[in-house]
Order: structure tokens, then sequence, then C-alpha cells
């Protein structure tokens, strides 16, 4: 679960309510391209911008329709008190593994953020993903502090920010976090861009924020990255694929890959509205025109809602 | 209400409740100070980490017992959706006027701040502070920004970060915001460090986290930096009074002021407990007694609990 292909879907809602049917739809479409698994309620399901009730319901929906896909649930929240709240919830709704970013309002130090992650560990069943995400939390992991982490009951695997695009540096990023972690402690990959750069050089697993919108592509670029049981792994393919969608990683650095994800869900006929949570505005304009440009450039496979 | 000194009063609390008797004292204490308003729900209020029915219930309780000194409520969260029902929560609890932060997980875009004050602006019926505060928030206003937000109907101040050190440049900075707001919207210091030099060189109140905790300290501050009925203004004793807090100011900056005031407060023995949601932690060893030192070298006046 904590290698290969994992999905994380957009939360489809507006202002009122969440769009369950196009929930279902999308975690369904994910768990039949054969993603290894779906990462639910992480920054791309906005997470943070939900209830404690609407949070529940997104994980029954998901669950139910993942099939055999395991579920990882983000359960990050301002307070400890919440996280573990949500930390319960998921567990009862029958998520697979929970993925916890340190989200910050007063900027956090190293001791509190080992502090939440104690906390939380130490009440937990299942596994969890530390999720490394500075662009939203504002908390900068030093290794040393990912390998204190690591050793906690539960840490299955971290999920890192993007790593540099030359190849001999992405392999010398986590090579050196590798070095710090206990055996079987796995390392993900986010940051879309740089994933088939990161899965040639030694990262376990992807967690993709285009998975989400389009997963047969991303098992695509994943099969050819580490291999599978049919196919022996094919770096330059990875990296020939991933190449092709350079339009699309452009749109994602320059708006934030939530928005663009959620212009192209909407574009691809996968959600019926923006499904972004206000004050976050939709791709207008010239924005939206180049995310309409840059999917009429893939295959006609993946530019299909199915 | 939004000139002179403003009080930021903590919200003591521990992992289960709110220490509703503990925030009475804190509120009442600042009022009979003689502090222009109270800030309540603001940084220094831990209002981000709290629910909504909790924050209905501090503002019940400081409106309650802030006598006639005006209460501002802030109202900021991730959701818009969520911030207006904090608005219609902190008008119907009887606060004075609202304090608004772009607070952010996904970073915001200035036409996403200014949709956000936009879309709130239009349900109100009382006056709206704009809180800038950077560290929190991690969005960087623009004059342009600010400049637009403040010809929306009720925006009636501005509480701005820490001006320069330099009181040249502090007064450069705070005329060239001056210039481009409509007359009558304020600009209100935050970073206490900072607030003597700027209401010294023309600001108009100071949006204050240590008068939540030394009030007639920072009073007199106040009133020899913008005069008062009773005393003509006296910038040099303004000045020489904040420089004696220089190792407040220092401690500030190295912990963050609400995990000092936080202390401070447990200390004078205005609160009982250390009153920081986890996963912050209350500071201990070296750092606390540093804290202890600093409020040592007070006039006894200010460090009693009273």
């Amino acid at each position: 679960m904590f290698t290969g292909l994992s999905a994380f879907t957009l939360t489809p809602l507006d202002e009122q309510r969440i769009d369950e049917p196009a929930l279902a739809r999308l975690v369904e479409r994910a768990a039949a391209a054969g993603v290894d698994s779906l990462g639910v309620l992480g920054s791309t399901g906005s997470y943070a911008y939900l209830t404690r009730e609407e949070r529940r319901r997104v994980l029954e929906v998901a669950v139910s329709h993942a099939g055999r896909t395991p579920v990882l649930a983000g359960i990050g929240a301002l307070r400890t008190r919440d996280v573990l709240a949500h930390a319960a919830d998921a567990q009862q709704a029958g998520a697979a593994a929970v993925l916890l970013a340190p989200v910050s309002y007063q900027p956090l130090t190293p001791d509190e953020v080992f502090g939440l992650f104690e906390d939380v560990t130490a009440e937990l069943s299942v596994p969890l993903v530390v999720y490394d995400n500075p662009t939203t939390t504002r908390f900068a992991f030093t290794d040393g502090l990912h390998a204190a982490i690591a050793q906690l009951p539960h840490v299955a695997s971290i999920k890192i920010p993007p790593v540099p695009t030359d190849p001999a540096a992405a392999a010398d990023r986590i090579s050196a976090l590798r070095a710090l972690l206990p055996d079987g402690v796995t390392i993900g990959i986010s940051g879309d861009a740089s994933a088939a750069t990161a899965l040639t050089h030694g990262a376990d697993a992807w967690y993709s924020v285009l998975a989400g919108i389009l997963p047969e592509l991303c098992v695509e670029v994943t099969r050819a990255a580490l291999g599978s049981p049919d196919q022996a792994h094919d770096a330059d393919r990875a990296l020939a694929l991933s190449a092709r969608l350079a339009p699309l990683w452009d749109l994602f650095a320059q708006h934030g890959s939530l928005r663009v994800a959620a212009a192209a869900a909407e574009i691809l006929g996968l959600t019926t509205g923006p499904s972004l949570p206000k004050p976050l505005r939709a791709l207008d304009g010239e924005a939206r025109a180049a995310v309409v440009r840059a999917l009429g450039s893939l295959p006609p496979r993946d530019r299909q809602a199915s």
C-alpha cells in the first residue's frame, strides 16, 4: 500500500454540500485503473476546509466505492484534539492508513511537531504516512526530525515534497533520507512534476494529484518507472511519458495543483462545478484555457470521463 | 474604538475546556486599566484552534465582563462559509467590531483575499479590522490590496505587522500606507516591540498582545505616545517605557508572542495552566526562567494579578 501509485482524489463540493455521486465516480475511476491506493482527504481533497462530519462522510463514500483498493485518509488539523478525533473517525470508516501533515496557524517548533506525531501514533491501530508539505503547512522538516518520527510506532511511509530536477541530485536526496529511516518505511514523492524522476531514482511510491484525474496515464508512468509483474521497468519510458505532461506541470507550478486539478475535473466532465471551497477561486479566462489546451494534447483515452 | 490601545486577551484553556472564570478576570483586568478596546479571539486568543461553539462562548463571556469597553472579535477561518458563520455569531454576541485575517492552508492569491473581504463585508453590520499577520497567515498584503480592501463597506482599520525599528523608516512606512487609505480608516500596529515607535510616528492604534497581560503598563505607553485629555504626548517617555521591556520583546521574537504571553499569564497567577492548545507547547526550562526574569524586572504594580 505504501509503494507504487496512490491517487489523491478531489472532494467535489460547492459552498453548501459535497457532491457524493461525483466523489464516488472519481474513486471508482481510479480504482478501476489499478492504482495501488487511494488518498482521500489529502490537500487535493480539501480536508482542511471540511467539518468533522463532512470528512467522515467523504471517507464513508470513498471506502464504499474503492472496492479492494486501500484508502489512505488525511487526518490533519490545527489542533491535536481534532487530529485524534479525525484519526478515530477514519479508522471507524474503514481507512487502511492515515496521512498526517503538521498543519499550522502559529508556526510550529520541531518539538511540537514531534509531540504531535507521538500523541497521534500512540492512539492508532493502522499505519501512518508522514505528510511533509511545506507549501501548505509552512513547516520545514529536517532529516533528523524525519528520522525521529519514523521510529514511532505505525509510521509506514513519508510523503516528501518535490525532489530536484537533476537526476543525480534527486537520487542523492532520496538516498540521504533513506539512510536515516528504519527498514520498511517507504519514501513517496509528491509534486507530480518530479515524480518520474523520483521513482526512477529511488522513491518507492508516488502520492499523486494527477492520478485522481488521469489515473490510467499515471499508472502507466508508475509501472514503467518501477516495473510490474507484467513488464520490466523502463526508466526512459517513464521519463518520456512525464515529459509529455510538461504543460500540466507548468500550470501546477503557476496556480497550485489543486486549482488545476479542480479545473481539469470540471473540463473532463468528472465534476459539475469548480469544487474549490471559497475563498479559493476556480481558474478562469486564460488560465482555464491553458488547462483545456494541456488536456487536449493528451491521448483520447485519458480525456474521457469513462 | 480604532484608536489608542486594544488589549488582545488570551483564551485560557486546556485540552478539554475553556477556563471561563480566568477569561473573565483577564477581560475585567484590561477593562479596569482603561484600554480603549478588547481584542478577543485574536491570534493571542487562539481562535484558529477553537470550535464554533467555543468561539461563541468566549465572546459571550468577554462581552459580559467588558463593561463599557468595546470588544473586537476575531472571525477568521480557512473557509469563507465559516468566516460568515463566525461573523454572525460575533454580532449576535454583542461584538462592537470584527477582525479578519486571510487564514490559509492553500496559499491564497490576492484576488482570493479581496474576494474574502468582499464576501464578508457584504454581510456585516459592524465595522471590520483587516488583520495583516503574515507570520500566521503566510499571506503578504501589498499596499495596493490594502487600498482596495479599505474601500469596502465597514472597513474601519488595518492591523499591520511590525514597522522598521528605524524611526524615519517607520514614519515612511506608515505615511505611505495612509496615503492610500480613505479618510477615517485607521492604522494600528501589532508586533508589540515596535509599537512605541509606530505610535510616535503616525500609527493611530496599538493592537497589543502584552496589554492582555500587563494592561496598565501598556496604557501608560499609549497615553505617553498619543497624549490624552490629561496629558500632552511625550514620545521620549513612550519610547523609554517600551525600551525597558526589551527582554520581553526579545522573548516574543524568539518564541512567538503567544507562547510568552501564555507563560507570563501563568507566572503572574492570571491563569492556572499554560493555556496553549496542543500541539503548541508551553515554554519550559530556560525559556520559562527567562520569562520569570523579564517579569521580575517590572515595577511591582505590573507584577500583581490584582
